[in-house]
């Protein structure tokens, strides 16, 4: 490996957490830096000129001072600390495929999922602006789709791209465990309990917190 | 390459163009099946069983008859097509910084830009829900954001990762080109116009229609 890496983080995003799971079960140190994304510390000034001008995190720090090199987007992250290992398959289509999953992550899950705990659990709904609210059932109804999908596949399947962990399984897992904190009652998908329990078990496996 | 590739399409889609000009700067042959979304012809009973579980085009089939494999996501098919090509860096910092701008398309630019385009051009915005009016005016500024985001960088690129174009390019280039009929003005966007023109003369580069 070699360089530092730091990672810039919101302990409480499962964004953030996909990170330090691949690395944990790569075995690779990590360091963290938190901020608190509530009180806006990644929009300040010095966070979007010097870590991600998208003001948001995570951000994967490679090496540091003046050669520091940083790479937002979670699942670009990952792909970046699994080069290489077997969290990526070599083959052509299943690379592809596992691409495939953390796509659907980011657009049919992530927002809906973890859009809805942040909402409920974090700003609390009390707090929601009407615009929000509005949102709650069409982001509930796509969530529950996204849960189907996933509960489907792995009712045939022990993992999303073959028989083995791969950086699919991390990025989906990351929301799906804390779903219950959004609302989002887990008990109808039986498949996606098992595959949970499956990666708790996973040699280097680290908890959310 | 061998195996037949069929990509199962809107051709109104711009996540289907990406797949198409991929293919075209490739220099690969694709049979293309043309679906209609707003009839609902995605979501048809063999749709679901044979294509795409989640009712999604575009969906790249590799091979046919019993053989036939099925790869949903744009990006992903992008991501298959090009594999071994320079349109995926080979460098492993290059290769995860490409990924990151084709999540930050899925997750900060479609859903607005895209979304926005279809609503008003497609669907007519006087048949949008009144929960999808009250999310224009947040769409709007999201997506300006992300404009204005690729603008900064374009600034001192030629394109989004190096100075070649990758799979980065194509996955933006898509809709933000006919980012005008969501209602998004270009003309505060001069290093992307620079960057739409550059990308329009690429050697086999395709136009969308």
């Amino acid at each position: 490996m070699g360089e530092a890496l730091t990672l810039h983080e919101d302990p409480r995003s499962g964004n953030c957490y996909k990170i330090r799971l691949t690395a944990a079960l790569l075995g690779l140190p990590l360091t963290t830096r938190a901020y608190d994304i509530i009180k806006g510390e990644t929009r300040t000034p010095e966070f979007l000129a010097t870590v991600n001008a998208n003001g948001r995190i995570p951000v994967l720090q490679i090496g540091t001072g003046s050669e520091a090199r940083f790479l937002p987007e979670s699942n670009a992250a990952c792909w970046y600390l699994a080069h290489g290992s077997p969290l990526i398959p070599a083959d052509r289509f299943a690379q592809a495929d596992m691409l495939r999953w953390m796509f659907f992550e980011q657009y049919n899950h992530e927002p809906n999922i973890a859009t809805l705990r942040f909402w409920l659990r974090f700003v609390g709904e009390a707090n929601l602006s009407s615009e929000q609210r509005a949102q709650i059932m069409a982001k509930r109804m796509a969530g529950c789709a996204a849960l189907d999908l996933m509960n489907r596949h792995l009712a045939d399947n022990a993992f999303f791209c073959g028989d083995a962990v791969t950086l699919a399984d991390i990025a989906l897992f990351a929301y799906t465990h804390v779903a219950e904190e959004g609302g989002f009652g887990l008990g109808d998908y039986p498949h996606i309990l098992a595959w949970i329990a499956r990666m708790q078990t996973l040699p280097g496996f680290a908890a959310m917190d």
